[in-house]
């Protein structure tokens, strides 16, 4: 039941695999699979999108008869129930796979550990762990939501050197160049859901889609990962944004927020978009049952694109599991607006990060840090 | 009169040689010689501090007769004049040597040349330019007093990842951690003068001095590097600092400016201070005029260390060559202070910066970078 030399090196190579669902697994985890004997590799796959094959199927596609005596690389315990598609771990035993290495068991507390205990059973050797973390960082919103019915959110800023997002205008574009603009958009083509804020959307007019042109990825990857539009979420307590903005004009479905059920707000009906009451304090949204509800439609990844207001309201309540921050090479100056609405008085209300990256984004840099705990 | 296969190796280590210098040469520049015959180094000397021997001087020291017939690597054309030592360039001549390979030209334009110019006219053949950026960087300071009659100028400044110095009270200890300052001690350290204004004086009281045990260098180093203290400088138009601070009360020279000449302070004669009238606009102190005195004076490299205000001066009357950002992982909140006073209204008048080093500096970060012309 122990590990083998070549059980990383291959695991690697599932890692990748799952990482080519990237843009397109939606509610669905991203998970590679890798038939072989030895380091013959016999077969591989990969989930797609959700309705289509899971990992594990499309590799024993590929391995055929091969798969026979074949140890199977799984980025994710296989699932031992019935969903859109029969258990891949009966159909790991029907193909005669002889062991199973598997990066990390299910998330979920409520089947995790069925999926290798039905593999066991039909007494296929079985290894969890190998590469873990590296497993668990493709899927931090998929994870999360299995065990705390919440989806990852990030929370995306762009600012300059000396942390202004915006003059006091409101002026903003661009304060970063075109590779970080890039960047952003693969961030909105791997969340399931974009959040942004009335005063944005009423001064930036941003549309929030994804744009394959923009991608900055291969023309077949681009056009998949833009084909599925992500949730767009308006987050308008007082249902300020008129129906002519971009939001509502271009494809895909949007989802006003308010915060009075008594309101009366703009007619929404010629696109396609649907009102939702959350309210909450003070008259805000509530942004934790907001995040709730965006978990209970199978939202996995959700991305904060807002002004200071709502993203210092994310953060103030806990509700922000990273930052993304582009720094600009650039100084706005004193009157320019704050990174984030934070009324902190004293140093001990400074709130301390982790970073975990940090590199070079074209001109810009890009931060990537969460909250210590 | 071409530059041979092992030229740029043996530079890189006069370099190396030259930068032993870093802490001590005061108004001289960094200067390091090797002398080789082949690849078989005879002889290495450096600049050590004003007074002692030149690098020349003291590689030939080294080498003694085995001087005869070989290669000198200076990192800077060597001296024609008699200054506090005789002519670096007559002593090469007259120890024999063969071949002498220069990073650059004297930078002072009066002089310039005239070294190379003395060893070619005694039959010594002389290349000139090789690994020559990387000898510039030992010497910004040195080069532009001798080019401008300005010292280097960087500002350096504690911030939050949302770029701010204090929190509104003032607050500030500490932003940043031990390794980023220990890091700004070598950066004073480096320097021939660092400059403070009266607000941070009066909110931190700090000394501005280097502490031989917070350099975090070897203790040998470390000692020589804190035998000399920086010329401090106060800006305090107003006289409003009171002799009783910490700044008075350290050994080392302190320069007090100030704006209006008609002004009675307080009486600095107790420690070793000196008062200076620089009437600038507008009551302020005139910040250019301070530099050129300080050039005057033979300062190199000065660091300015201050508050958003005088930060903000001296970077809006364009007197800043580098600025030298510790940014620590952390949020300060939208109340905190700014990292620098600069009133811009629109994007047009954002300043480009150029991020000509990015590091890890413990658990904060350091940014280094330059204004784009």
């Amino acid at each position: 039941m122990a590990e083998r030399p070549r059980d990383r090196e291959l695991m690697a190579r599932a890692i990748q695999l799952a990482a080519r669902g990237l843009y397109t697994t939606g509610c669905n985890p991203r998970v590679g699979c890798l038939l072989a004997h030895g380091d013959r590799i016999v077969g591989e796959g990969w989930h797609v999108r959700p309705g289509e094959g899971h990992a594990e199927v499309n590799a024993l596609r590929q391995a055929g008869g091969q798969a026979q005596g074949a140890t199977a690389y799984v980025t994710l315990e296989p699932c031992s129930h019935f969903g859109r598609t029969p258990p891949c771990a009966d159909a790991l035993v029907a193909a005669g796979v002889g062991r199973v290495v598997a990066a990390m068991g299910d998330p979920n507390p409520q089947v995790a550990g069925g999926g290798l205990q039905r593999l066991r059973a039909a007494g296929i050797e079985v290894v969890c762990g190998v590469l873990e973390a590296e497993a668990r960082a493709l899927n931090p919103g998929f994870i999360k939501r299995m065990q705390q019915g919440l989806p990852w959110v990030r929370l995306k800023l762009a600012m300059s050197m000396d942390g202004r997002t915006a003059m006091a205008s409101g002026e903003s574009q661009w304060i970063t160049g075109p590779a970080a603009r890039a960047d952003v958009q693969r961030l909105r083509a791997r969340s399931d859901a974009v959040i942004s804020g009335a005063d944005s959307v009423l001064l930036d007019d941003s549309a929030l889609t994804v744009r394959a042109a923009e991608l900055g990825l291969p023309e077949v990857e681009a056009r998949a990962a833009a084909a599925t539009q992500p949730l767009r979420v308006l987050v308008d307590g007082r249902l300020r944004v008129p129906p002519d903005r971009k939001l509502f004009r271009e494809p895909g479905p949007v989802l006003v927020v308010y915060s009075d059920r008594g309101q009366r707000g703009p007619d929404y009906q010629a696109g396609d978009a649907e009102l939702l009451a959350l309210p909450g304090d003070a008259g805000h949204v509530d942004l934790q049952a907001l995040l709730g509800e965006l978990a209970g439609r199978g939202c996995n990844e959700v991305l904060v694109e807002s002004g200071a207001a709502l993203g210092g309201a994310f953060w103030q309540a806990g509700l922000v599991d990273e930052l993304v921050i582009y720094m600009a090479p650039r100084l706005l100056g004193s009157r320019a607006r704050p990174l984030l609405q934070l009324p902190f008085d004293s140093m001990a209300e400074a709130e301390d990060l982790q970073i975990t990256d940090m590199r070079a984004v074209g001109n810009d840099w890009r931060i990537t840090a969460r909250r210590v705990c």
